[in-house]
C-alpha cells in the first residue's frame, strides 16, 4: 500500500473513527478485560518445574530460614517445623506438601465499589502499580526529584481512570512524611481517596497495622463491611533472601492476617547478591522462601488468603546494578507464573518495569518485554507493571498513562486467537474471491468484529507521516502530560463525603488539603 | 536496596565493566546467537493448528488461486493442478500433502563470508531487516525524506556491525534511482558491498534478474561459486491476496529458482482488507497462499529452497491504516510460526516493526512486543525485526542501531532457562547460608557465569539516577547517533577489491561513489 492510497483513505477514516470513539462497549464484547487467562507461554518444561520444586522442599528441609520471630516459631513449631540450635526453622516436606494441599488456591481481591473485584485462581492475569519508588520522574525537566503523599495520591487517580491497569500497589514512599506512622497512615488515606480498585500497602512496623485498620473500618463503614470486602492488601517483604525471616515484617504480617488483610508474601531476591546468579536458582530459593511463607501464614490462620510472592530481580553482575529491565527478568517472572500453576495457588510477580531513566524506547521495550511474557505465562499479578523507573526508584505519572496502551497490547496477545467456523471465515473467504469484491473491506464479516478483536491506542500514533506532519507531529511524552492534566483537574471520584472525611481527619493527621 | 548502597557499590563496578567489555567473549560462551531454538510460546493448540490446515486446504481445493501466468498454469497443471473454466488454479489436498512432505525442510541461507550462515530448520530463530519503506527517519530534525541508495548501503554496513542481526533483506526502496533495472542492479550491488551477511532483495520484472544474476557470479567469483554459496535470495510477493497469484513475481520467482537463489514466498495480506480481519481467517488465508506457492515452486524444481513467507499484517480497522505494531500482528506472526512448524518447513513472518514516527516509547514496546513473541514461537525468519517505523512507511539507521539492544532481550528470553543441578544451586544456597558470608556476591559460581548467562546492553541505560545525572544525562538516541557516525566512519569492510569493483562498475552503472 503505497502512501497515496493509505492517506485517501484516511479523510473518512477519521469520521469513522471519532464515531467508534463515542460509542464505548459494553463489558461483555471488550476486546480484553481485567481477569483474563493466560498460559500459551511455558518457559518451563514439567520436568524442569518439578526439579525446581524438588530443590525447593530439599531447600526448606535442609537449610531452613533464620531470624523468624519468637510468635512465628511458636506457630510454625506448633505446625510441625523443627527449630534447630543454629536457630534455623526447617520444613518436613510432608508439612509443606500438606501446607500447598490445603492452601486457599482461590482469592478475590476486593475494590471498594465492587466494580473491579480481582479473582485470583488459575492463569487469570491482571496488571498493576507496585514498588517502593523514592523519586518522581519529571518529564519536563527530565530530573528526579522526591515523591511525595501528594504524588501517591496522583497517581491513584489516575490509576482509577486507566482501563489496564486493574490493581493500585503503593508505587512510592511518601518522603515528605518524616514519621513512618504518619507516612503508613497517610498512604492508606491517599490511595484509598484516590481509587475505588484494589489497593496493596506495606506497613513499617506492627504497631502501624492496628490504626490502620481502625481508618479501613472508617472507611468501609464498620468492621464488618471491611472483613467482607477488604479492598486493601499488604505487600510483605517477609524475608530478607536468601533464607532468612524478616523479623519485623513477619509480626506485621501476623497482625494483617488477624485483621482480615489479604497478604502479599513477597520474596525478592536479587539474582547474584541475594539469590543465586542463575535464573533456575533464583526461582528456587523464592520458591522455597515463598512456601515457607505459605505455611507460617497457614499456622497463623488456615486458609487466610495469601498471594504466592515469588519476585526475584535480575542484576547486572558487572555493576551491582538492578537489571529489571532485561530479558533475565522476564524469565525470572515467566518461570515464577509456572511455579504458582504448579502449586495451584495465586500468585504474583515483578514485570513491566524498566531500568530507563525516562520514558524512552528503551523503557518501552523493556516493560513491554516482561510485561507480555507474564501475562502470556499466565500470572495473575503483574505488579510493577506500570510507571516504574530507574530500576525501581523512580515514578512517572505520564509513563503510568501511556502504560495503559501498552498492557493493552499485551492483554490482546493473552487473549490468543480464536479459532472457529466464523474466524476460519472460509465462506467469506469464497463469497470476496470467487465473484465478489476482491477485498474483506467493509464487508459485515470485518464490520461486526472490528472492535470485539481489535484493542485501538489511546496514545500509540498510527498515522502517515504525511497525516502525522499535518497534526504538528504530535509527541507521546505531551499527550500523556495532556491526559494527566485532564484527569487532575476533576476532583476524585473515589474522593470519601464530607462527613467521613471530616470524621477521618479528626482521628487521623492526615498530610494532603481536603 | 536504597540508593546509598546503590551508588557506593558503583565506583568498583565500573571498572569491572570496563573489564569485561575489554574481553571479547569467545563464540561458544557467548550468551545468545543466531539460530537459538525458540518454541515455548504455543498462541495455537493443536487442534487450532490442524483446523486452519484443514481450511488452507479447503480453500486451495475450492477457491484456488487466479493470475497465474502461462508458465505457472503449465507447471501447476503439470503437478496436477486443475485449471477451472473461471481461470482459477484449484489444488487438490492430495498434491499439496505431498508436496508438503516431499519439500526442502532445511535451507541454509549463505552469508558471503560463510561466518554467518543462517541453518533454516526446527524452531531456530533468526532477526533480520527487511521492506519496502519509502522514507527516511531523520532522527535530528524529526522529520521524513525520502530513502536514497546510499541509505541502503548505510544500512547494510550498519547491520554487518550489529551482532544480534542476522541478516539483511532490503529495507527500503532508492527513490533516488527512477530506472527500476539499474534501482534493483544498485540495490544488489549497495547491499552486496555493505554486508558479509545473507542479503534480501526483490526484483521489479522478471528480465532483471539475468543481470542481477550476472553481478552475482562476478562478486561470487563465477556460477559454479555462487550456485555453491548463493548468498542472496529473492523476497517475493509470488500472491495479490487474497487467493491470486502474482502474474509477473510469479515470473520472477521462476527465473531466481532457475538460477539457484532461495525464494521466500511472501504473503501479504492485511486483516481486513485483503485477508479475513480475524486473526484466524488471516492466518488461514496465508497458509493456503504459501501451500500454494510451495506447489509452484516444487513443480518448478522438486526441493527447490524455499521460505514459507506467511506475512499477514494488523489493519487499524477504524482507519484503514496498517497496525504492524499491535498486539493482533504479534498474535498474527506467533500463529504462522506454528503453522511453519507443523509443516516442518522453514518460515518466516513480520515482527519488530513499529508505527511509531520516531524511535519513542511507543517505538519500543511495538518493537519488543511481536519480536519477542515471534522469537519465543521458534520462528526461523523474523523480517521488519530492525529499524521500520511508520507502519513500513519509514526506516530509521539509529533505530536499527537501538534494535540490535532490544532484540538481544528479546534472544535472551528465546534461549530461556537451564535448570541442572548447577544452575539450581543447592550447594551454593547451602554454602552461602549455613555459615557463609549470607549472600552471593563474588563468590565463584557467580563470577564464573556472570557473562555466558547474562546479555549486557550496548545502548540500555541501567545507571543510578544520582550516576545518569553525572553522566550527563545521556540521551538514547544521541547514543545511536554516534554509534552510526563510528560505524559509517570507517570503510565498509565487505567492500569489493578494486579490481572486481571496477569490472562491476565497467558492466553496470553503479550510483554509489567509489
Amino acid at each position: 500500500m503505497n502512501e497515496q492510497t493509505r492517506n485517501s483513505s484516511r479523510s473518512g477514516g477519521r469520521a469513522a473513527r471519532r464515531a467508534a470513539r463515542a460509542t464505548a462497549l459494553p463489558e461483555h464484547l471488550r476486546p480484553i478485560r481485567s481477569g483474563m487467562e493466560g498460559g500459551t507461554l511455558k518457559v518451563l518444561t514439567q520436568t524442569q518445574i518439578e526439579r525446581i520444586h524438588e530443590a525447593a522442599l530439599t531447600a526448606l528441609e535442609t537449610i531452613g530460614l533464620a531470624d523468624a520471630p519468637q510468635s512465628g516459631i511458636d506457630y510454625l513449631v506448633a505446625a510441625g517445623c523443627t527449630l534447630g540450635d543454629d536457630g534455623r526453622i526447617r520444613f518436613p516436606r510432608a508439612l509443606v506438601e500438606d501446607t500447598i494441599a490445603k492452601a486457599n488456591r482461590s482469592i478475590t481481591l476486593h475494590s471498594r465499589d465492587g466494580k473491579s473485584d480481582l479473582e485470583l485462581s488459575g492463569n487469570r492475569v491482571h496488571y498493576g502499580t507496585a514498588g517502593a519508588a523514592v523519586s518522581m520522574v519529571d518529564v519536563h525537566g527530565q530530573e528526579y526529584r522526591d515523591s511525595t503523599l501528594q504524588d501517591l495520591h496522583d497517581a491513584s487517580r489516575i490509576c482509577e481512570q486507566l482501563e489496564n491497569i486493574h490493581f493500585v500497589q503503593r508505587p512510592m514512599v511518601c518522603r515528605d512524611i518524616a514519621d513512618n506512622l504518619e507516612m503508613d497512615l497517610n498512604t492508606v488515606y491517599a490511595t484509598t481517596c484516590g481509587t475505588f480498585k484494589h489497593i496493596g500497602t506495606s506497613f513499617t512496623e506492627p504497631s502501624h497495622v492496628a490504626p490502620a485498620i481502625e481508618m479501613l473500618h472508617m472507611i468501609a463503614g464498620g468492621e464488618d463491611k471491611w472483613r467482607e470486602r477488604p479492598f486493601m492488601s499488604n505487600s510483605n517483604c517477609f524475608v530478607v533472601p536468601p533464607m532468612k525471616f524478616a523479623t519485623e515484617s513477619c509480626e506485621v504480617m501476623e497482625e494483617c492476617i488477624k485483621a482480615g488483610m489479604p497478604v502479599l508474601l513477597l520474596s525478592a531476591g536479587m539474582a547474584g547478591a541475594t539469590a543465586p546468579s542463575t535464573v533456575a536458582g533464583a526461582i528456587a530459593q523464592a520458591t522455597a522462601e515463598c512456601l515457607a511463607g505459605l505455611v507460617y501464614v497457614n499456622a497463623v490462620k488456615p486458609g487466610a488468603p495469601a498471594i504466592f510472592g515469588t519476585w526475584p530481580f535480575g542484576l547486572d553482575l558487572r555493576t551491582g546494578a538492578m537489571s529489571i529491565g532485561s530479558g533475565e527478568q522476564a524469565l525470572l517472572t515467566a518461570g515464577c507464573a509456572q511455579m504458582h500453576h504448579f502449586y495451584d495457588l495465586p500468585g504474583g510477580a515483578a514485570a513491566g518495569a524498566s531500568d530507563a531513566k525516562l520514558p524512552d524506547m528503551q523503557a518501552g521495550w523493556e516493560q513491554m518485554c516482561s510485561n507480555v511474557m507474564a501475562g502470556l505465562s499466565g500470572l495473575n499479578m503483574v505488579y510493577e507493571a506500570a510507571g516504574m523507573h530507574a530500576s525501581l526508584l523512580g515514578f512517572c505519572h505520564e509513563s503510568l498513562i501511556l502504560s495503559d496502551d501498552l498492557i493493552g497490547q499485551a492483554q490482546r496477545c493473552v487473549r490468543g486467537i480464536e479459532v472457529s467456523d466464523e474466524t476460519l471465515a472460509l465462506d467469506q473467504m469464497a463469497e470476496v474471491c470467487l465473484g465478489g469484491p476482491g477485498h474483506y473491506l467493509g464487508t459485515s464479516a470485518t464490520l461486526g468484529r472490528m472492535q470485539a478483536d481489535y484493542v485501538y491506542p489511546t496514545f500509540g500514533d498510527r498515522s502517515s507521516p504525511k497525516e502525522w506532519v499535518e497534526l504538528g507531529k504530535p509527541g507521546l511524552i505531551e499527550k500523556a502530560i495532556n491526559r494527566k492534566e485532564e484527569i487532575l483537574a476533576i476532583p476524585s471520584p473515589a474522593r470519601f463525603d464530607a462527613l467521613l472525611d471530616a470524621e477521618i481527619r479528626s482521628r487521623f493527621n492526615i498530610y494532603l488539603p481536603a
